[in-house]
């Protein structure tokens, strides 16, 4: 679904071989407050070689599948063995799980409410260990910031080399999310979503290229808010009759997105996350 | 106050042994300019194996109260000996005094101008340093960005090994913030502040566990613009039977907080940073 | 133009000498999105030891000068041999050529649309290249993200020490922005313009020094929307006797800068980017 790897002249560096570890931020604690010092601090302060990367803090407040969605478009363009940390966590200081998760060639960090499961469904395989290992904890563990007392001390405890089983048990029945992957109705037809929209105005959709392979790109439309959408462009700046027209376009993770030249389709056609959009043969009928 | 400090298996680790230097960032710069960048891109011209954490750069425009603030939350999560920069200087270009403090285990670099007084306090001990040896700074040192000129190559002199009593000559007489801690009237009563209003809208008090003992968690009550706060929550997602109630809970940074179940605090009553919080026993009486 | 650089008692660090390479990020991407951390993903899978500096990744949407004038600012603060990599690129995905250029003491990778003119104006010389040598991109390429799939890679290629000559041709015809130099009218009054707002509300203009040499400045004021600004001043926080007078002032980048003492002069004059500003001679007539 995402973009195929690439394996530079070099390789694609390993960050355990390289003595170089990552560590991956997402968080939704914003860039106002002092929330991701600290996160960074005890990182540091645990492993002082540590690379830690910062893929967004502005995930908006509590929203999992957000974070779900932006980590999974990025995951794999990170090394080998990089450690993903991801802190939305509505659940903290209940009795919701933390995790550590090996998935594909990486290490993924978080509290057990779904963050993780688009990359899961995509990998297909995993081992997920409940963290139950107290002393990996900054101790005493506050009951409102396990980011900073539970899941940075255990990314660095991981990057120092700890194995997956000194963590706690493996379990197998994390929470997961409403799958990405489309279902066809009984017409052909799917009811896919707006999982995002982007700076620009972009709206991403879960539709991918299996559910559009190229030679159906020309009898195929998008239903949404009342708009239909029947054009395809191969780039944002591509050539268009009517500036103001919606069209598709394959955006940079694989998904199908609704956008307009030099303007925010969002904006323009009204269109919200979780909006429904249909994919209909031409041929199909919309109601 | 804050959250008793770690030993990890590993020990914490310490910036200056591993020579991996360690240079915390706190600005009023915000993230649109090209502010942050030049004081990295100085710091890294003279010590190329600095590591430069953010921890904000959006500290309200010429706001040292709220630098004094974020830095002291998260500032005891670093390695031993990080120096921790602000650049928070509303008297830039003017007489005021670029510093240099030794406090606990940590350096700091910044104006005198009080962000570094609730620091101050806590450690108790500091050695401070009035920075008057111009061979360290950028030169010509301009009028109007001494981040660049004067404290980011301070900072990068002291991660090379550079000796306090190199930087001018030692003062007493820092400029200094009214204290965070709370003195209690002749009826028991404390009135406390509203330090800062976080991205979700918790407003955290100047109370700590010190003026709250436990055991009188269930014998005190806040007001606040109006309103009677006396429930106290363990963790946020906390069970609540009227989820529109603010409750106080304690905050990662071991201050009282006020909050409401998936929501903002501030917005709900109507709070600002500044605003006064009485504590008073439930048997005293409040006007 | 910009301040002189200095050098510090340890020299200036050698980005590419000191086997510490740095790669700076200026970019429009936004804080909200995952583009941030799968350019950082990509450089560091191809080189685990990179440095990764953000510059800002607030540009506007599409502001390609607006990119130019950030960078400008801060390129020559970082260690020599900094590869400053600029993905402002509203031409993604066309036939826009993606360059890497030698100029100064830096390289430079980006999109040929000007980002980079006001630096190769500055420093005169410079060596430009189309990069055309697919080997070293993402495959497959998307036509909707080369921050990920060109640039980044060919950054960290650079960083490894690959030649100029292997990522293409040479070529003299890159995209250049109106300079930003002033030319006199037969007046000796200047056109300037608003070159950038900053987060304070400063107003910078094209002019500098060279317009207004320090024996002059007693002679000349400036005009911008219907307000005559004559009052120099050497610090913002200087004694105004009119504190809702705006001054003028030189700014950190070597730029003249508007001003009002604790306010936006952006806000208080009515003043947006590239407003138009004359500089004319005292005993001048302006209409």
């Amino acid at each position: 679904m995402t973009a195929g790897r690439r394996e530079s002249k070099t390789g694609r560096a390993d960050a355990s071989q390289s003595n170089l570890p990552v560590i991956s931020l997402t968080t939704d604690f914003g860039s106002d407050d002092y929330f991701v010092g600290a996160l960074k601090g005890i990182i540091l302060a645990d492993n002082p070689i540590a690379r830690i990367v910062d893929i967004t803090h502005n995930i908006p407040a509590q929203d999992i599948e957000a974070a779900a969605f932006s980590l999974f478009c990025c995951y794999s363009t990170f090394p080998k063995n990089t450690i993903h940390l991801v802190v939305v966590d509505p659940g903290v200081g209940s009795n919701r799980r933390p995790l550590v998760v090996r998935s594909g060639e990486y290490y993924f960090v978080g509290p057990d409410n779904g963050v993780f499961s688009y990359i899961i469904d995509h990998e297909q395989k995993r081992q997920a260990i409940h963290v139950t290992a107290a002393e990996f904890f900054r101790q005493p563990v506050s009951s409102t910031f396990h980011g900073r007392d539970v899941f940075a001390p255990v990314a660095a405890a991981l990057s120092l080399g700890t194995k997956l089983s000194a963590f706690g048990t493996r379990i197998d029945d994390e929470v997961r999310l409403e799958p990405l992957a489309l279902v066809p109705d009984h017409k052909g037809r799917f009811k896919a979503r707006i999982l995002h929209i982007d700076r620009f105005g972009n709206c991403i959709t879960n539709i991918t290229r299996k559910d559009v392979p190229l030679e159906l790109e020309s009898r195929v439309k998008l239903k949404i808010k009342g708009n239909a959408i029947k054009s395809f462009k191969a780039f944002y700046g591509e050539e268009n009759q009517n500036r103001r027209e919606p069209f598709a376009i394959w955006g940079s993770a694989g998904f199908l997105e609704i956008s307009i030249t030099n303007g925010s389709a969002a904006r323009n056609l009204g269109v919200k996350r979780g909006d429904i959009v249909t994919l209909v043969p031409f041929s199909g009928s919309v109601e």
